[in-house]
């Protein structure tokens, strides 16, 4: 019996076990049906699920690591994820096994054979996050479970001018909540932050190399109230400068954030 | 106590009661939380959420007419609909206080008064469908609720070509469930059948004077089955002609279906 559970830390970059094979695979999932990615005791996370249906399929507990943790609530287009299999099995036989083991709120979309080094965090050199807005003065039932409701008319003019602000290698500690204490650690950079409208969509796109925890949420939280004119666009570079959160940046609800693509 | 329910015809053009005003609704919701639109004893309707509202806040039974029933499943973006309140309500307030009381799964999206004889069926000039299908090996967690999910690739060059055989004036006896007898009543004219591809998702839009019983989704079955190659594009015009539902027409499944929009 292997077991890639227990005391072993996540920092390690290790290779499969003998007589096993690594496997990429390539995730969606709607985050309302999950207390997010990392396992839970008695909490259906997607992790949880994917390991549960790789021990159901190989008899073997197998860690699944992703590019990054999602929060609860908060969906995924294309997470990335590696694991170890026996080596038996094929990509394409284990997709199909997973897919008829997983509940319909995640899908194995891709699966592929990696190289035994590979690894879905270490490896990744970039994310995109779309943020989904539906600004209307009533909510649609329709968009509700991916779609912040903004009552609000935004003025995305004015989002545009604020994000433009966000762009590049800033240190992020003011859109980030419970950053850690070293300041080097806070510095990313932000390599695309668009906002679009598509009649009472409104999205906002962000691309960068890494992004601290819930720091897409907060810039989408700033660039709402920006939009709303409850603070000014000017007021973004004060607040990036003060490197020190506080309660002028809120964070926007998770069920409006996707995990767009992991590039790698 | 004015009571509109009772054996009254549903095909009259009656005014409103003394004291009462028109008002005319645009709706969206949500399908899948309901069984269709009309009131059903024990089961959640569209038709019955809005008329328990309306009852709510005005103390009477007031019956809502829409531009007609959606089945099962379907969505709604723009439903239109009418009903008489006591003249005292604006559309404003109307609509504040039935979304304050509706479910999340359906929204007065807009309110406005109407003519004394505005009646949202007998006035509508034209209907506009949209069939959304997910297109792609593994179905997509984020759109499993409104669109339905076709594994086979689908040639959309052929189900245009199909498409642009079903456009214009014919009997669409063939393409309607459960037709009626006098053929002259299944004539209809399909101003537009468009079919789009955007990554995965492939769209059927639909627009028409009128629609018989389930026929956007014998269209967009039949549709689907010339884009698997199930049936060939030249056999439309046959099963157009038969004037007869067989079983080589397909009723695609509720939940890919959406009434976009209503024109008076």
């Amino acid at each position: 019996m292997v077991s890639q559970r227990g005391p072993r830390r996540e920092t390690e970059r290790v290779p499969p076990p003998e007589g096993f094979r690594r496997m990429r695979l390539e995730l969606a999932y709607d985050g309302a049906d999950f207390f997010g990615w990392q396992v839970q005791p008695r909490r259906e996370t997607v992790q949880g699920a994917l390991e549960r249906a790789v021990q159901e399929l190989t008899g073997r507990k197998v860690r699944v690591f992703s590019s990054g943790r999602t929060d609860t609530g908060v969906h995924a287009r294309a997470q990335v994820a590696h694991l170890d299999v026996p080596a038996g099995w094929k990509p394409g036989q284990l997709q199909l096994a997973m897919n008829a083991l997983l509940p319909e709120s995640v899908r194995v979309v891709k699966a592929r054979r990696a190289r035994p080094d590979f690894h879905a965090r270490f490896d990744a050199t970039g994310k995109e996050y779309r943020y989904s807005i539906w600004n209307a003065p009533v909510a649609c039932p329709l968009h509700r479970r991916q779609a912040l409701h903004v009552r609000l008319p935004l003025d995305v003019a004015a989002m545009r001018s604020a994000a433009a602000l966000l762009e590049g290698t800033h240190d992020f500690r003011s859109f980030s909540a419970n950053p850690r204490r070293d300041i080097g650690e806070t510095v990313r950079t932000l390599r695309q932050l668009q906002v679009t409208r598509r009649g009472a969509l409104v999205t906002i796109k962000a691309v960068g190399d890494g992004f601290l925890y819930k720091m897409v949420r907060s810039l989408a939280g700033h660039l709402i109230r920006v939009g709303t004119g409850a603070v000014s666009v000017e007021e973004t570079t004060a607040l990036l400068e003060a490197r020190r959160r506080t309660a002028r940046v809120e964070t926007a609800p998770a069920h409006g954030l996707c995990l767009w693509r992991v590039s790698y």
